[in-house]
């Protein structure tokens, strides 16, 4: 079992990677002080729920906890307010207090709205994150909970740190493969931004990855959460260094945007928007080895790195000065200076970033 | 004018007492370094609108700010997640960003509403409070903000302090007299809990109170608020001291609850409440002059003292233990010990509480 503590004074707190963790979840609770006096609710969603569910009930009650739990439908439309609602009929009717825990068993979706559930039932109880995604390894850091509004993501949230997360490996065995594809694509990115040689570790242990041999899934998921944590250490609340985890993202949520949310996976989108910002790196002067090496790591882990042509460029553009809104004619963006470093450029111009879509769509 | 800062590091804030400060709303906000360049919301309800809205809207135009505001319909039910999702909407379509205000113009319902949705849009903006009902000198310290759930009251929620409050008494003319006497009830109880010199002070100028004139106005809030903040100081996120301030509300909550939250205000309820708590510190053999002091000055304010006979005691006993979920037979109550002077008794025989519920109901 490999552990890593995520240091945020006194809100520091441990995930552990490792084979089994659901089957010793009771254990782990008791060993944190977690008590068994307050029931706990377990918020998960109908893809995971049929595979991992009843066993942790059962690790629960084996241990001496009373469990509550509650199935969402799978998908982002699940952060919502209306579901917030009805986690709380169950928390109530469970009898959960202020000594609660809540628990997100699932990947980012449950995971943030399960975190806003423990932010605000009661103004706050106890939070612990079972990630079942890769993808899960960059939301279990950073406190980042909430939901959706109909008019934008993620809008409604606080930040609430967990207790501590589990990430029990085993469960990512029964995770669609596009679906680890694209969790990986965020773990690259934790590279590019700050890593060098996990980048080459990377480059290196692709197969075991793709594969989700033990070992390897350990390490990276680790070394992941590792990058995250520093950040998120350096700047809990988002003010200013917090903002190089965007690196592709002012471009992937556009093609997000763009596509309807269902034609890419989010980290399919911030793949291309990650070539995208080496592109433009080069434009500005930064050695062209970047984005060649950016796009080769990249399509080795068989992400998409070229814009679907059907995508209108007018489109991206506008959903990226909207999402941001940016200034006339200038954009905030994350650029790459070199493999595992960025920078925060605060005016790109907006002529250039439509040449680097026009180009990334054409995959010149 | 004035001021009272609330002590919580760097969390603290001051609350402005005068005459006119909707007026000078919009300097203010400049003083304190409140940005115009990211538009303000304004939260009010459907009674405190056609009074006070467009002076306000004026006071931050003449000091260049640009605002929306949003009426939601007076009363408790506004507490809810749905009027939540309405103000995020209205929030979004204005341009509200992480730099924007959320200012909330009217009572305790209005402030709960609006600084929840401070709290958590965009995961926390800054809130300013407007109180324009006297029982709203409470909510308007301590940083506890929230909706109701159809199940429970006040349970989805945040703490989240305001950057400052602007308490104009001005505001206090057009509240319906009945309104005025239910908050006054809450102010008497920061004197009970804290404060003997307070008591004495409320009764020297109770009609001074009762007819809102200025100087005691301002006075008697101002020490109200001063009362909650120095208990509030000492603990913040309610671990132990807080709990004093819910002296007369486990037997207020359940005569809210039995009577339907339509017959008795709040600040009604708690009244009979604190007498309960009297006579229960008189059967635990206090000093009989605890309950006629107590007695005496809420009768004196027109405050209800005795539980409305076609109230059934039965119900009211299963409300309070469904409420706080007492361990068998006994329970966790506030008692005062003198005027002026409460302490926590951790187990109150629930049959003693009983008598008292019943003695409270024939006003014996
Ligand atoms: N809070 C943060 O800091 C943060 C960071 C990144 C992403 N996010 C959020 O995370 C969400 C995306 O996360 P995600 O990719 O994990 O999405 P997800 O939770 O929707 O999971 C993806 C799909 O895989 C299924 N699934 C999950 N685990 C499985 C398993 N073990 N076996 C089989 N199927 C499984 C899910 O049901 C879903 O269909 C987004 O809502 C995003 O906003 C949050
Ligand atoms: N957050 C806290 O710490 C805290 C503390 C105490 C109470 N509360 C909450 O406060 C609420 C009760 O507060 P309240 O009594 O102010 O209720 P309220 O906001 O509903 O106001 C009472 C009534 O007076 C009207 N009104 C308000 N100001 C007026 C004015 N100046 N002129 C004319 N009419 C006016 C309102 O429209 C409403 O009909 C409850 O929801 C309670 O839970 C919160
Ligand atoms: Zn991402
Ligand atoms: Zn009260």
């Amino acid at each position: 079992m490999r552990e890593l503590t995520v240091d945020l004074g006194d809100r520091s707190y441990p995930i552990y990677f490792g084979e089994g963790l659901i089957q010793q979840a009771g254990q782990l609770f008791t060993k944190h002080g977690i008590t068994s006096k307050s029931p706990l609710l377990i918020v998960t969603d109908e893809h995971v729920a049929p595979h991992y569910l009843s066993n942790l009930e059962s690790a629960f009650a084996a241990s001496g906890y009373r469990t509550a739990s509650y199935i969402v439908p799978a998908g982002e439309k699940s952060k919502s307010l209306s579901q917030l609602e009805e986690i709380v009929t169950v928390a109530l009717e469970a009898g959960l207090d202020r000594s609660s825990t809540v628990i997100a068993l699932g990947g980012g979706v449950v995971g943030d709205l399960a975190g806003f559930v423990a932010a605000s039932y009661m103004r706050g109880v106890k939070f612990v994150q079972i990630p079942t995604t890769i993808l899960a390894h960059d939301s279990s850091v950073g406190g980042k909970v909430g939901v959706n509004h109909v008019l934008a993501k993620n809008i409604i949230g606080a930040f609430h740190q967990p207790e501590m997360v589990l990430y029990d490996l085993n469960t990512l065995r029964s995770l669609p493969y596009r679906e680890i594809v694209a969790g990986l694509s965020e773990m690259i990115k934790h590279g590019l931004i700050w890593d060098a040689e996990f980048i080459a570790w990377l480059d290196e242990h692709t197969q075991h990855l793709l594969t989700l041999e033990p070992e390897a899934l350990s390490y990276g998921l680790y070394q992941g959460c590792n990058v995250k944590s520093i950040v998120v250490s350096r700047d809990e609340r988002e003010n200013d260094l917090r903002a190089i985890l965007n690196l592709g993202h002012t471009i992937g949520h556009a093609l997000e945007a763009v596509s309807g949310y269902n034609e890419l996976l989010h980290g399919e989108a911030i793949s291309i928007g990650m070539v995208g910002s080496a592109k433009l790196a080069v434009h500005l002067g930064y050695d062209a080895s970047i984005y060649h090496e950016t796009k080769r790591i990249l399509s080795k882990f068989g992400l998409p790195t070229q814009i679907p042509t059907h995508l209108n460029v007018d489109q991206i553009m506008n959903a990226m000065m909207h999402d941001k809104k940016f200034k006339e004619g200038s954009m905030v963006f994350v650029v790459p200076i070199a493999i595992g470093q960025v920078e925060i450029l605060k005016d790109v111009s907006a002529q250039l970033v439509r040449q680097v879509v026009m180009e990334l769509k054409e995959d010149v």
